[in-house]
């Protein structure tokens, strides 16, 4: 049995924070020639329309479509792909549906208001936008489950069109995409990606309508022009590699803990699994769990590049450091794998999802837990949410001021505007003072 | 009296969409002078930190610090600024602060969860981010309204710290704007801006706490940085130029509707003031107020360009018309200038803030009636909303299997995950599967 190596930090050193940093250490390829061809790309489709998005989509997916129309899937071949894939297939899709759409109804935000004693009334509008977009990449990335993921919180939102672009390079379908935008209720599904796709949705075309937001993962030319077109629409985060944060008090399972971080080590060589946990000897067990499990793993090769070159067992003082350590990584997917999790919760501080105790295994939350799986990765919980209703959802300030309340609040203004040289403004406010 | 020649347009006319597309087009700066200038102050700056930071800082605001320490504000010199003010202007800024923080009180979003049959919970806590930075023009730009709007949300979002970055040109300082910084309780004022303001914010140096997201207005040079940055902290929207839609029947003072519609064209000759309404003679009366009040404005030469440029009166053939256009247009500011209000707000679908009934000025709402004055531009109300503690907390999924819920669950995720090829997540959640 060959050995893993595994990098070993230890908390309580003197130089963790530099070798947690070189830990972490991750940069997006910023390369000029893929933004250039972004751009060109993004320029022709808006300018020249279905044109140049069935161009680019000939050429790029290897295609010999002569008219968009043949890229637009009819909502029967939706319904088809239910029966193509297996009855156990179908029924886990359902299952999961279900209980995504059950969890993100809680999401759902409400308009408030209310009266101040003068009958002033303030408070929010809360609406829908009107159309999304989804992107679902093509080929073996190609994942029914965020299908689910991505379509059913803008469903609950209220969204009124769900467009889907997926690219289906060499004509190859994947009959579970399929199946899942027919459950999700996905409104409209076009055989398009790449960065082609991404402007059809930005600047509409002839066949593909304009939206108010894109989501969903893509790979560099997606990103890229994802981050191009921003602004003009909005979108969700720029996904980094995924990665696990597993704090575990060394009595779980080791194979178990094993098994948790080869879920995230298998998704790409960038991946990260990290285990923290105080007790040293578990640590060793967890290392001989992985060095025993690791070859009989079907896609080996990718989860032993992703451990060897980014994952890490660290040895803490105690649980309290290990949430310290947690918060400072800002994990996407942190796994609390202790007897008492809630008695850590409060600590948490920063994580895209926090799976707790020994029987939630981060792949439930992936699939059908309810919980979105579409969260921030790098660091990027800091600052942000998992994807939820409220990404399909806006504000409009709600303001309605009584005779009584424009007469006051105009004298306040008036100072205010007039500190600020906006003297329209203030004459706009004081024609509202009464006497 | 010279007329101001404001463009007419007619909702019913047959190429009334194209007019409208050539009245709202607008386009950002987009110079790549500005974004190699701004590319090379982000890597400076976060290569040498402190140094770069207070080499940009002397040469484009003028000054002769020798060092970082000269430019952080004592929170004694912004109590200071209180009494430098005048008890009007004091009174002023308080009672506004009180509005908006009460107001705002009402956005805070509050962690939850629900336990299902099995015993398994799901949820999210709801967390604020620990440390913002809030970019504050300086110069004529530096509203102290601004440092209200932007502080006051993190503030009641419970961010640790927030940190505010206003240049002083030629050392110039704005008593006003330092005052609102002592209203607001800002934790930490430091006098740089610019690029390297916005670099240091978001990468950290010596003397500036790197943070996790950057807010507030700035000029193009600022906006660059904020869309560069942009991953690495999150960023409010990038601002366009200020809007206000005024749907009015036709009964309220045509003096009153033209000082509104000047509140926004007094602003920059780029912001736009738009006038929808059924009657055809009341869009000429509001034409003789401009005609007669625009000269008596401070901010005349601004103001006309404006309305002379982007300006438009557009007559509907009724109010449902009227919404139907302002829906199109998804104004930042929406004033409902109507005899009954209510009943025209569930058919707006988009705009940053409603101002509703004759009464609600629209400069009201920019100062001191609670919500917040940062609000969607340029039609991207279709997809953002005001700013609000909801932008300053951040949440984390909860999940939470009971060994039952873990069992069901389990069989689904391994269903969904072997029709993905993801073995080890399967075999992850097959662990917890009680046979």
């Amino acid at each position: 049995m060959s050995k893993t190596p595994i990098k070993q930090l230890n908390a309580s050193a003197t130089d963790f924070e530099r070798q947690l940093d070189a830990l972490l250490a991750w940069e997006s390829v910023s390369d000029h020639a893929v933004a250039d061809t972004v751009a060109k790309i993004l320029a022709e489709v808006k300018s020249q329309g279905d044109e140049a998005l069935l161009r680019y989509t000939n050429q790029f997916d290897r295609l010999g479509a002569s008219s968009m129309a043949e890229l637009v899937i009819p909502k029967a071949r939706l319904q088809e792909a239910l029966s193509r894939i297996s009855e156990e297939q179908r029924q886990a899709l359902e299952v999961a549906a279900e209980r995504v759409r059950r969890y993100h109804e809680h999401q759902k935000q409400e308009s408030w208001s209310f009266t101040e004693a003068d009958g002033t009334v303030l408070g929010q509008q809360v609406t829908a936008m009107e159309r999304v977009g989804l992107y679902v990449p093509g080929g073996k990335a190609s994942y029914p489950s965020s299908v689910l993921m991505n379509a059913m919180p803008a469903k609950v939102a209220g969204v009124d069109e769900v467009v889907m672009v997926v690219p289906t390079p060499d004509g190859e379908v994947n009959e579970m995409v399929f199946a899942a935008a027919a459950i999700a209720d996905v409104d409209t599904v076009i055989t398009v990606g790449g960065a082609q796709a991404v402007a059809a949705l930005a600047y509409g075309t002839e066949t593909v309508p304009k939206v108010d937001k894109i989501v969903g993962p893509g790979n560099i030319f997606v990103a890229t022009a994802k981050r191009a077109v921003f602004g003009t629409v909005a979108i969700d985060m720029i996904a980094g590699p995924s990665e696990i944060l597993v704090v575990c008090d060394g009595k779980t399972n080791p194979d178990w803990i094993a098994m948790d971080l080869f879920s995230q080590a298998e998704h790409d060589e960038q991946a990260q699994s990290i285990l923290v946990c105080p007790d040293a000897d578990f640590l060793a067990q967890v290392q001989d769990s992985v060095d025993r499990l690791l070859p009989t793993l079907a896609r080996e090769a990718i989860a032993r590049q992703s451990l060897t070159e980014r994952g890490a067992f660290i040895l803490v003082k105690d649980l309290a450091q290990a949430i310290e350590v947690s918060n400072r990584i800002a994990p996407e997917h942190l796994e609390l794998s202790v007897e008492d999790p809630e008695a850590l919760l409060p600590q948490v501080r920063h994580a895209g999802a926090i799976f707790m105790g020994r029987h939630t295994a981060e792949a439930i939350g992936d699939y059908c837990a309810g919980p979105n799986h579409v969260l921030p990765t790098s660091g990027t919980a800091r600052f942000s949410s998992p994807l939820g209703v409220y990404d399909f959802q806006k504000r409009s300030s709600i303001i309605n001021c009584s005779p009584q309340g424009a007469s006051e609040l105009g004298k306040v203004a008036s100072v205010l505007a007039r500190g600020e040289s906006l003297e329209a403004h203030a004459r706009s406010a004081e024609y509202r003072i009464k006497d």
